[in-house]
């Protein structure tokens, strides 16, 4: 996943991060080992996402009335630290176009206060319209990605 | 909860449990304490009751279809003994109805292969037609509670 | 259960409630039929307890390491209405003790801004110590239950 | 992830996975679009790992007593068909060596009975004692990847 780390360091270097969301850990999010278990960071991953797409006025209740569904087809994780019970974390989204069809989430999981790095995440979107991927043109340009 | 306590009893006495479905746990339902985290076992009641309508030719999305929602509006669990890491374990299902418009779901959860009780469970459900409680006349025929 | 629902107008009325957290609903906390899953309402319930007892400088990790455990041996949850996507709500504790060896939290979860009733919970919590139920004194005496 | 899918077939075609296990989802696995949420998958891919390290004589339990400990640092998702409610599945697990540190599980879910390809996904795991990577010798061994 070379990549993704040089594409997201340059992206942040340039740009900042585009959105973030803050949480904190809950007691029920955590496993036997005492740390959130590995899927639940994929849950921040998403509703960060989710959040960031309505702040960008995009609904997904109101595409899927148009027909139009936006889905993930891939989603790489690196786990670099692991948060504890209680503690405080920032998750951030970046999005760029990739080719024609593709949108792609750089995301980042960064524990509060220190900023330590918790995950590092690339999901790829796409839309699709009755079963067949579309380009998802009304959702790339209110991403502002045209 | 000394009603619930009573009834079960008395009806797990004279017939038994109606049905069963057998579960193992999943590292994942487990929380910090190295138990099965209390909310879980509720999962696991649900899919035990809708396992037990599907058995008895009750489709919750044909009932949607015809405007007809079952909702829980009760739920009354006590915790006897906690599950581990990949326990075994069954829950039970049996039912009952209560007035008119009510169906009482009695639940147990017992560890394998001892049987020790681990959860006993009273889940109320009801009908909603438009918003307004109905009487489930199909559904209460299905499970020959007439 | 109308005692509880008793209890808690009574409660309610005299002295509000003592504590509360609020939340907003993730897409990944709603089911199938569009609302809240029933079980999530018990991690919400969850979390809520666990921020009312430390901010009463209750910590589980210091209890558990001097050996004694709190542990849930009852929930009853009345649904009222559902939360869908989105909605932002708080959820309410407030704290009795019961005989010498209950302690009982009665919780509520109000939708805002219009604060309509979601959720009426009554949770039972007992303090164990090598397997046995103990008087949790310290913890009567932090949560001001003497 | 082109590399992934290569290895993979190859793999598949060569030897056939070497375990796999049988799962059916459950209503509270499903999101509002009526499939299985994204992050589920990861647990499914989780429980079956567990299951294959453990038919493999591989405690978890045992080696962290022996202060090691198994982690995931990296986790790729494939998602090439949703499975809807009540969809009986199979996850797969491969496993092999990546240098001296890293193991990495191939696994695949197909759905059942027709075999259609739900997901396919890549996990790297490592060893960890007092927070450094070690060389899991003994659970290479067992494996039998040495």
């Amino acid at each position: 996943m070379a990549e993704i780390t040089r594409f997201n360091r340059k992206q942040m270097q340039e740009s900042g991060y585009l959105f973030s969301v803050e949480f904190a850990v809950r007691d029920y999010e955590c496993d036997i080992q005492g740390v959130v278990n590995n899927a639940n960071y994929q849950h921040y991953l998403e509703h960060a996402r989710h959040e960031f797409l309505i702040s960008k006025g995009i609904s997904f209740a109101r595409l899927h009335e148009e027909g139009l569904d936006l889905i993930v087809t891939k989603v790489e994780i690196e786990y670099k630290n692991p948060l504890k019970s209680r503690d405080r974390f920032i998750v951030t989204v970046n999005v760029h176009k990739e080719g024609n069809i593709r949108i792609v989430f750089l995301q980042e999981i960064f524990r509060l206060p220190d900023m330590k790095l918790v995950v590092r995440a690339r999901v790829t979107g796409a839309a699709i319209k009755k079963g067949k991927p579309v380009y998802p043109g009304e959702v790339i340009s209110k991403l502002g990605l045209e």
